[in-house]
């Protein structure tokens, strides 16, 4: 078993007890089915994450069996759960967390509307007040990009660098989306399906209105800067 | 801590309660996701109103950490939940009981299919005899209004005024309903959501049949004024 | 209190039980939202049926509180329930009863994908295997009427009389179904929905293939006579 | 009562404990409504198989109402569930078993947008990284077949064999899926629905995109022989 000092020791059972709950919300709002879809969270202070094992059923995870990887996204051996393999889209996350250092969480699912957007590689325009003010403009598209070396992650990161969105919808395969925390992240996959959906429903009934620029910019300015209890609560504000 | 006579305490206790409890029923229902949506209600005999905080998860809505405001939207200080932010859009309901006397519930949520026909700034047609017993015939599109001052309670209170309907879609941004306590207010917000679904599946389909003015007229009236087991259930019959 | 025969009043305990019961489907399947829809069961053996009370949440109901009408759909004083209105639809249900002694059972919702299709005042078209076993052919729609006499009720009995189906779609308003028993009844508003929304997706998505007649005769005629556990469980098989 | 030698005894028990479960996965996942749908399991080792009985409740399955048949469909007398009949999908579940020896579970539903394709006869196009993983390309039609011969089984087999897909929709009717195992076979009714449902979703809001054949291949391949934990887990993974 590998030794932490204290502090790091109660920032891993953290972030892993996090994470096990966070994915209890994929359930919750139909994002994922089967064994499908990840969460993962940044060890705060570490150079770490903890990810879900691949391959488990949503009613199996707990912080046990979580499993601890370095941000190269190998296993670090000897820590609870690595005798299990890691997500398939661990390399992905690991990525993340190397090439963006604000980023705490990053999540991954294929819930419904956000792949058929994805599917067209059609960016999701931003006629809604709620878009604006969690995504502060349109949702872009990843280029496509299979599993096997490090071009999912390298896709997600050249999209969202320098961009508002915390949500990218990757070519024929699915949203990732990063946050501050996991918590952070998760909240920001919640919102993005529940604006792919009202987007695409507002879409077949007709033409949709747009939102000014300015007003997405104020939108964004506002929700980002003044809403919520407290630093941690800044993005659950309503 | 702020000292009400005994009869606005009850009062306050009674709304608190109903106030925290018709939350779920956004929950239920599926109106709402994260921490979005917000559910007031007028303290009956006062110039007070009570409001869901802001950021707070669904799970933990409780009596006591609803927020109790004057009618300009101020948080009243020293009382339960007084240390919290109230709902962002507390400005809104408080212009709406400022402005209709009448109204005793206010509730906003961003659910799908209300948002989609506020997204093409289209009001939704009364094609359903469901539709003209609640909302006595078309869901009318209130104006573009950003939050920051009061013109989304301007642009809701000039939109209900003198209309039948209980609900106002906000352009681009989602629904507002009222109601003579939170608990109608709560559903008209269920049966909008049920009617703006249903009416675009409708059209999607193909067109739809209108229902003659005078039997809308007639359904409207039957509904409001004869249904029910008494005056509190007059607008939940079946 | 009225005075029942023993046998009478067994058959009555039943009945209230089963249909209280019931009305949980409708919730399970989500055809039906706050008070609305509602199931009767006919008392076997009598000149009476049990229905829902008007504007009762869906949690509250219990046998105790189901109302006991006569074939003319006025309530039986002094039994349990007869303090609260009947359903508002029991008028038409008593015309049912009336009019088709073979009917055991009858539910009315507004169950979404069944109203769009009633909101175009178009039938049904029967192009997939599911719908010839449990309808026999295309779900018919009915004339446009309206709460207040009985024109409902002749319009749901003109409609399905000598028709294989035991569903309407009443123009503009939404679903009726039948059945030999208050569950025979609810199993076929569950399946019209199912039905109704597949058929309305597979349209969406192109030309779908017609059935040729002979099959859907040889499927209804099957699952209609050879299916099931038993008499009560013939239309319930898979 | 059939006397079994142990390991048969044990195989089976297990087998009908399997298989009264994962009907549960049928419900949490929609693919079901009513006493529709049902799972199958072949019983390793014997020529045996395990069958949800006909028009039973889902809240009422168990083990020990699943039912025993040997490879032609026939019940096993004298064995739990054996008083009665099995789901009238039984000839078609026996037949795949007898002339698929690598199939170990089916697995038939009338899932909501599977049967929408069904009706069409259009065959789900591998738009999305998903389906290829777990489908290795599009999933087939198969042909227009109804209950009371062999018809069924022969077209599920003559579709299936040397394709790569585990799912195929039989026309104006719905799909059956196989596996390794029921649990398998459950997994690809659960992965069927959600591709349907994603792309037709898709294709409703625009032109797809389509993936390389060779993407395809390399997605197919890795996902059936690297991933998840173990041989059972391998087509889990996540």
């Amino acid at each position: 078993m590998t030794d932490f000092d204290e502090p790091t020791a109660a920032a891993i059972a953290t972030t892993r007890a996090d994470v096990a709950r966070l994915h209890d919300e994929l359930v919750r709002y139909g994002l994922v089915v089967w064994t499908g879809g990840n969460v993962s969270g940044r060890v705060p202070g570490t150079e770490l994450f903890v990810i879900k094992p691949s391959g488990v059923s949503y009613d199996d995870l707990a912080p046990e069996n979580m499993i601890l990887c370095d941000l190269d996204g190998h296993v670090i051996p000897g820590t609870p759960g690595s005798d299990r393999s890691p997500s398939s889209d661990t390399a992905a996350h690991a990525y993340v967390y190397r090439h963006m250092p604000e980023v705490g969480g990053v999540v991954h699912t294929h819930s419904t509307y956000a792949v058929a957007w994805a599917a067209r590689g059609e960016e999701i325009p931003c006629v809604i007040t709620a878009m604006a003010d969690e995504f502060g403009g349109p949702v872009p598209v990843g280029p496509f990009a299979i599993i096997g070396d490090d071009s999912i992650g390298r896709g997600i990161v050249s999209t969202l660098t320098g961009h508002r969105s915390r949500a990218v919808l990757m070519q024929n395969h699915g949203p990732f989306t990063v946050g501050a925390s996991a918590k952070d992240a998760v909240k920001a996959a919640v919102m993005l399906e529940d604006v792919a959906r009202t987007v695409h429903i507002a879409r077949q009934g007709g033409e949709v209105l747009p939102i000014p620029q300015q007003a997405i910019d104020s939108l964004y300015d506002r929700y980002q800067n003044v809403y919520g209890q407290s630093v941690d609560d800044r993005r659950s504000a309503s």
